[in-house]
C-alpha cells in the first residue's frame, strides 16, 4: 500500500500514549458498498487509522463493486452468512432498509459482535430492542451517521450534552428537501428541482422517503430518544409532505419576511411530547433559513445551557463515512457510550404555534368574511390576512396568518373552510417557526 | 432533598439497562464554588444525574460561599490539602489560571484521582504533560467546558469527527470580544460598551486577557491540538488586541459588505502550521457573522466531512456547568476519550488572504500614490480603495484592501509606509475571511 497517503497522525511519535493499546486490530465487514461504503474503506486504506482493519465486503454481486486500491487481504463476497460467520469483530451495516439490514444487524449482534450503521430506519423502529440485544450479548451498537451524517450530532448529545436537560429539537434533517425548497426559493419549479436533484444523485428515483417526510421522521424519533430520552414509535408522527408547496407560497413567505424549509421538530414540556415533520415558515434571521443546499442543522435548546445550533453535510458518501470511521476508532479505543436511558412515550402533545394559511378561491364577495368567521368560532386570532395583485380571479391565492393556536382547533376551522364552494383546493396550512 | 426538582430520567423505568453500572457513586470535590461552581453543584442538586455524588466543596472564605440548597452531607473546606487528602474520586477544577489550579491538578492525578477542568489557560499550557500524568497515574483528565462552553466541541472532535482529518480551525472563542464587536457594530462606542460588559459581568476589571486575544488563543491552541493534531506552545500566537477598531472600520466594513468580529483561526497545510488571534472582517454572509452578543462559534473543515459549524452558548454559568456535568457523566459511565495523538509542532506558517488596511492620515497630495507605491514594490495587488466623505482633511480616514498575500511582505509595506509623515497613527491592518 505504498501508494496510499500516511497521515501525519501514524507518521508521528505521538505525544500521549494511549491507555489501552489494543494487541489485535478490530476486523472490519462493510455489508454494502455503495457510496457510503466505498468512501468508508477509502478512509480505511488512505488514512489508516490505527487499531482499524478493513477485512471483508459484502454486497450482492460483489465482483462489479471490487476496487483495484483496496489491501489484496479483503475478502468480497456475495455471501451475507460467511461473511457473518467469519471471525469479523465489527459490522458496518451500509445497505439500509429493514430488511435484510435488520436481520443481518441482529444475526451479528447475537454473535456478540459490535455493529455499526447509518441505517436511520432501522435505529428508529428497532433501536430500542437492538440496543438491548448488544448490551446482553457485550457488543456495542453505534449510529453517529444515521442522523445528519457528517455531523456529530450524536455524539454530541451522548457525551457533551449529557449533563442537560433537552426540551426542544428543530432540525433541516434532509438534505434533498432543503436542496429542493433553497432551489424554489430562487425561483426554480418543484419539478425541475425535483428533476436536477435526481440526476445529482441527491434524490431517490421515488422520492417518497424524502419529499413525504419519512426520511426525517425517522431521523426526529433518534434524536427525541437520545436528546428529549422519550422512545415513540416513529409511525406516531405524521410526516407533511413538501409537494403542496409551491411558487406562491414562497412569494408570500418573502412578505412575511419568512422563506419555507422542511424542519423536523420536537418537544417535551410538563410531560406531553409533540413532534412533527414538514414544509414550515422560518423567519429569515432563524439560523434555519440560512442552511442552503444539502446541508443539514440541529438545534437543541437545553434547560440549562440553552440553544446549541450544528449545521454542516448532512449526507453524502465522505461525510457519512467520517461518522462511521469516527464510530469505529470510539470502539477501537473502548469509548464507551453515556448511555441515556430513555422511557417509551406517545406522540400526544399539540404544538401551540402560529399558522400560515394559503387558499386558493374563485374569489366572489363575502368569502374574507366566511373564513374569518369559522376561525373565529374557534378563537383563533387573526394576524394578518396577505392577498398579493396579478392572481387571476377564479384561482386567486391569499394568505391568513395566525396566532398561536392548538393544531386540533385550527384543523377544525379548516376542515368548515374546505366545505365552501369557492374553495378550488385544500388550504395548505404551514406552522410558523419563531 | 424532597424540594429539589426529580428529572425525568430518574423518575422513569429506563427502558435501557446500563453496561456497566457503577455501584458506588464519584464522589466529587469542587474546586472553587464561582458562577461556574455553583451552577455544577446546582445541577448535580436538581437532576441528580445516576452514578455522581457532590461531596466537598473547595474555597477560600468558604462560609460566605456556603448554600442551603446542597445536600447537608457536603463537606464546606478552605482548606485544599484536606480535600485533595480526602476519598474523593474527581476534583472539579474551576479556579482557573496557572496557580495553584495546576498544583491541585497535578496533585490530583498523581493520587490517580480524575479532574475536570474548564480551565483553558492550564489545558492550553500543560494539557500534554498533563494527559500523560494521568494515563500514568490511572485517572483521567476531561476539559470539555474548556473551549467554547456550552458547545460540545471537544467531545464532536473526540468522538465524531476522529475519524476526518481536519485542516482548518475558524472560531468566535471569546463571548466578551463578540459582545463588544457585535455592539460596536450597532453603533455603540468601544468604551461604553466595555463598560457595560463590565457591569453584565461578562468582562473583568482588568479585559486584557479578553480584548488582547489571550484568552481565545488559550482556547485556539486547545483546538489545534485535538482538531489539527498539533501541540504547540500557544505563546507562538501572537494575538491582536481588538482595541484598535473603532467607528470608522464597523462603517468602512459595512461598505464592503462585511462586519468586523474577533476570530481565532488556524490551519495546517503542507506540514506548515498557521495560528492567529485578533479582530478580522468578515462576510455578512459568512457564519462567523451571525453570532451576536456572547455567542461563540467554531467551525472545523475536514478533508473528508466538510465544515462542520457549532455555536451556542461560550460562556456562562449554566452553559459551562453542562459541559463539566456532562464531563463527569462520561466518566461515571466509563467512557473513554478516543485519544488522538498529537506532535509537537512551530507556529511557523503565515497565511496568504486579503487584508483590510485603514489608514488616518493628514490629508495632502500624492499619498495614495506613496502607499500603493509601497505596496506595489511588496508586489501586493490592490483591490479596493474606499475614501468616504465627512471626515477632517487632518485627520482623514481611508481603506485600502489588498489581493490574498503573505502577512510578511505586507508588514514591511506598513512599516515602510509608517514613515511617512502624512501618517497620523500606525496604519490597521486586520485579516479578511472569505
Amino acid at each position: 500500500m505504498s501508494e496510499a497517503k500516511v497521515p501525519v497522525s501514524s507518521q508521528a511519535a505521538p505525544t500521549q500514549r494511549e491507555r489501552k493499546p489494543r494487541v489485535q486490530p478490530l476486523r472490519i465487514a462493510i455489508f454494502g458498498f455503495g457510496t457510503v461504503g466505498s468512501s468508508v474503506a477509502r478512509i480505511l486504506v488512505e488514512s489508516k487509522p490505527a487499531g482499524l482493519e478493513l477485512t471483508h465486503v459484502f454486497n450482492r454481486g460483489v465482483e462489479r463493486k471490487r476496487v483495484d486500491w483496496a489491501p489484496e487481504s479483503v475478502v468480497w463476497s456475495e455471501d451475507a452468512e460467511a461473511v457473518l460467520a467469519s471471525d469479523v469483530d465489527v459490522i458496518v451495516e451500509l445497505a439500509g432498509g429493514l430488511d435484510p439490514a435488520g436481520e443481518w444487524v441482529r444475526r451479528a449482534l447475537e454473535a456478540g459482535k459490535s455493529v455499526i450503521t447509518a441505517n436511520k430506519k432501522l435505529i428508529a423502529f428497532h433501536g430500542v430492542e437492538l440496543e438491548r440485544l448488544a448490551a446482553a450479548k457485550g457488543g456495542h451498537l453505534k449510529y453517529g451517521a444515521a442522523v445528519a451524517g457528517g455531523i456529530p450530532v450524536i455524539p454530541a448529545i451522548e457525551q457533551g450534552l449529557a449533563g442537560d436537560r433537552i426540551q426542544r429539537i428543530e432540525g433541516i434533517l434532509n438534505g434533498t428537501c432543503n436542496f429542493i425548497l433553497s432551489k424554489m426559493e430562487e425561483g426554480a419549479e418543484y419539478a425541475t428541482v425535483l428533476d436536477q436533484a435526481q440526476q445529482r444523485g441527491y434524490a431517490e428515483a421515488d422520492p417518497t422517503e424524502d419529499v413525504g417526510g419519512f426520511d426525517a421522521r425517522s431521523k426526529l424519533a433518534i434524536l427525541m430518544r437520545l436528546a428529549l430520552r422519550v422512545a415513540v414509535d416513529p409511525e406516531e408522527i405524521v410526516p407533511q409532505p413538501i409537494t403542496t408547496i409551491s411558487a406562491v407560497d414562497f412569494s408570500y413567505a418573502r412578505d412575511l419576511s419568512c422563506t419555507i424549509r422542511q424542519v423536523a421538530r420536537a418537544e417535551k414540556s410538563g410531560g406531553e411530547v409533540s413532534a412533527t415533520v414538514g414544509p414550515m415558515l422560518v423567519d429569515l434571521r432563524s439560523p434555519l433559513a440560512w442552511s442552503r443546499g444539502t446541508e443539514n442543522m440541529v438545534i437543541l435548546s437545553g434547560h440549562y445551557g440553552g440553544d446549541v445550533v450544528f449545521s454542516g453535510h448532512g449526507a453524502g458518501g465522505q461525510p457519512t463515512a467520517v461518522a462511521v470511521v469516527s464510530d469505529l476508532l470510539a470502539l477501537a479505543h473502548g469509548s464507551q457510550r453515556v448511555e441515556i436511558p430513555s422511557t417509551p412515550g406517545r406522540v400526544g402533545g399539540e404544538f401551540e404555534v402560529p399558522h400560515y394559511i394559503r387558499f386558493l378561491v374563485d374569489d366572489r364577495p363575502g368569502i374574507v368574511a366566511a373564513i374569518t368567521g369559522a376561525l373565529a368560532k374557534e378563537e383563533i386570532n387573526i394576524r394578518a390576512i396577505v392577498q398579493k395583485p396579478g392572481y387571476p380571479q377564479h384561482a386567486l391565492p391569499f394568505v391568513v396568518t395566525v396566532e398561536p393556536c392548538k393544531s386540533s382547533a385550527l384543523k377544525r376551522a379548516l376542515a368548515s373552510i374546505h366545505t365552501m364552494d369557492c374553495m378550488r383546493e385544500e388550504p395548505l396550512d404551514l406552522q410558523m417557526l419563531e
